[in-house]
């Protein structure tokens, strides 16, 4: 049910007989935040409802951007949409960090897989097949080849596979250029959260306003689109939080960086990834628990720390510095849901799940071409909102 | 080397003929204000040189107050006087809590002292008949009588030990009453440090001021003691920083408490110590590392978790809500180091290692008396400087 919206005699100067803006984008992450930065970026008029808490999933990622050890058997599509992400990526963050000028460190050093015990390492052999068996290249390394490339890990590895082309960066240094690129290209940010949408407005919780109209509204709220009026109820019903606890370490001044490339482990069948960072900070992940507070637990961060230490025993030296909660955008399908909502006015891009940063360029490019009345990537066809009902 | 101590020109009027006060007390933790506090209370002025740090050892031990469990086998003289410690405690607290005008979280429930395998619970009945051999109570409980009293305790407990006398305090709502009280009773705090002290003055590094007089100056700086030019050699080199890290966790909000009592857990033969708050705060601690940085390690967080959720696996469940670290003041023979250093006029009150909290009370008392010319508890006489050369 769309609100009348009139001019509001309080704001009657505000120019309220046109539209507020080309594109209104709800939801301040790395998706919202690219969609705005490319649509002001193209010429339009956009305006961005950011809530600005400082608990989003972009800000606790480990920002890895492994497009084969994302997916898993059968999921064919979006294995396909992470290769068209990943390929799309580095000419993508090169224009962003000219755009914001400052860097969010990328780094191309690869992903080296490890396994621990014997069953450790059958698992990893399975996902070495699965690679092969699509034609991507994972290099087979026997435990002292491994320990050659990564010398502090533990004398029981068993074995690994080194994937040359994953690449990782730094979530937060990404978003703040994401964020300096909108502005710098114009884009007006309003601090708040939306609660209804529809063809081409928004009701939102913002200082001075509630009801919004532009040509165009994208929601981009991460699990939070759940909770928006107006978008579908198969939508609504298919994003789920999905809680993530991740842990950041750094360096003593006497002990020198314990890793170079990221690192993935299956530790007596726990996955633990571990990714370093320019700065010399390395980050621990995750957890993937089915619950919505953003409380940081005693026993994730044991088990973690467990994981970790086991497979990098040098890590036990390593500084807590921090361990953060955040909640990402689930789906029933694990796939993103990218695409008009029943109308070409509402588009929707959400349902990121555990890929929102490494999906970031490509679905900016997808919106931007709906944006102009374009197809975006075949690749994206499988994840539309149609698909639930 | 004592400076001169002249009127310094630009603070001619400010009384520059007499001392600046009755008493000088560099430290500001548990024992320095403790002692500031009750100095100030027998009508003397006093002043404080407190760093104003938040790493004080007495912001991050636990509070609890175990005579027993912190002393070993053979300490006879450290066990006499934890004895005397403890028996002061509740009525010093009393006083404290009515001079400062609010409570410091003491519990009174008693410590639970439980084993998880055989060899723990060989240990914990060597601990046992130690207890009685000097004759304390310590009631002998089975694992089922374990579970009752602390639903919570892991299954695989093997049995425990009660002990009716121990007590807790909640370390910094205490430390907090301290000042308070302190203020309240006159005392005049100056935020900085000493650099070296005598017979009657130190020389610091506080804001407008750096030499200061006193008829006595008492010096409780923890393990910065050893630090303070002035300080006699043995004391310094008999003191030495401990590290102790610490957790604080929280209950959710859909959780009770998980532990009524103090519990000290032997879980395969690590010591944890999990001591609940009136606030539904729960500490975990410590580790013991001779160290004197105070970063937070993974280390160290990972097997205090593990050994916590081993010995009560729903401490999983909770917040964690802190991890830090502090410096204990150790010395060579693990005793206290209180008296005269050579002149009655400098008093060093250092050393108290994992029991400043509990020998606060105490200590205050021994430092007053010998203020006033008497001698202090018999209990005090084996920590005098001298047995350090």
């Amino acid at each position: 049910m769309p609100p009348t919206v009139e001019p509001d005699p309080g704001n009657a100067g505000e120019g309220s007989t046109a539209v507020d803006a080309d594109v209104i984008v709800v939801g301040g992450g790395v998706i919202g935040t690219a969609i705005a930065w490319r649509a002001a970026r193209d010429g339009r008029t956009v305006i961005l409802i950011d809530p600005e808490t400082d608990d989003k999933a972009s800000l606790v990622a480990a920002g890895m951007l492994g497009p084969v050890s994302e997916s898993v058997f059968g999921e064919q599509d979006l294995l396909n949409l992470n290769l068209l992400a990943i390929s799309r990526f580095p000419s993508f963050n090169e224009e962003l960090e000219d755009a914001a000028g400052h860097e969010t460190g990328l780094r191309t050093e690869g992903t080296l897989a490890v396994a621990y015990d014997s069953g450790d390492l059958a698992a990893l052999d399975r996902l070495t097949a699965f690679r092969h068996s699509i034609g991507l290249q994972a290099e087979r390394l026997d435990a002292r080849e491994c320990r050659r490339r990564e010398p502090f890990l533990s004398p029981a590895t068993r074995g690994g596979v080194y994937a040359q082309g994953d690449l990782s960066v730094d979530n937060r240094r990404y978003l703040a250029a994401l964020k300096k690129a909108a502005a710098n290209a114009g884009v007006r940010t309003l601090k708040g959260h939306a609660c209804e949408a529809g063809e081409g407005w928004v009701r939102a919780m913002t200082p001075g306003r509630q009801d919004l109209e532009a040509r165009h509204v994208v929601i981009a709220a991460g699990h939070a689109t759940s909770a928006i009026d107006g978008v579908p109820d198969g939508v609504r019903k298919a994003i789920r939080p999905v809680k993530g606890q991740i842990l950041r370490l750094r360096h003593p001044k006497n002990i020198p960086p314990v890793l170079t490339h990221t690192v993935r482990a299956i530790v007596q069948g726990h996955d633990v990834y571990l990714v370093p960072r320019a700065d010399g900070e390395l980050v621990a992940g995750a957890t993937q628990e089915e619950r919505d507070d953003r409380d940081v637990t005693a026993g994730a961060v044991h088990d973690l720390l467990r994981d970790a230490t086991t497979a990098v025993p040098a890590i036990s030296e390593l500084i807590l510095a921090e361990a953060s909660a955040g909640l990402r955008p689930g789906t029933s399908d694990n796939g993103p849901i990218l695409g008009p909502a029943e109308t070409e006015r509402l588009i929707i891009a959400a349902g990121h799940f555990r890929n929102g940063i490494l999906l970031s360029a490509a679905t900016a490019d997808a919106v931007t071409a709906l944006l102009k009345g374009e197809k975006p990537n075949l690749a994206w066809a499988p994840f539309q909102p149609e698909r639930f009902g």
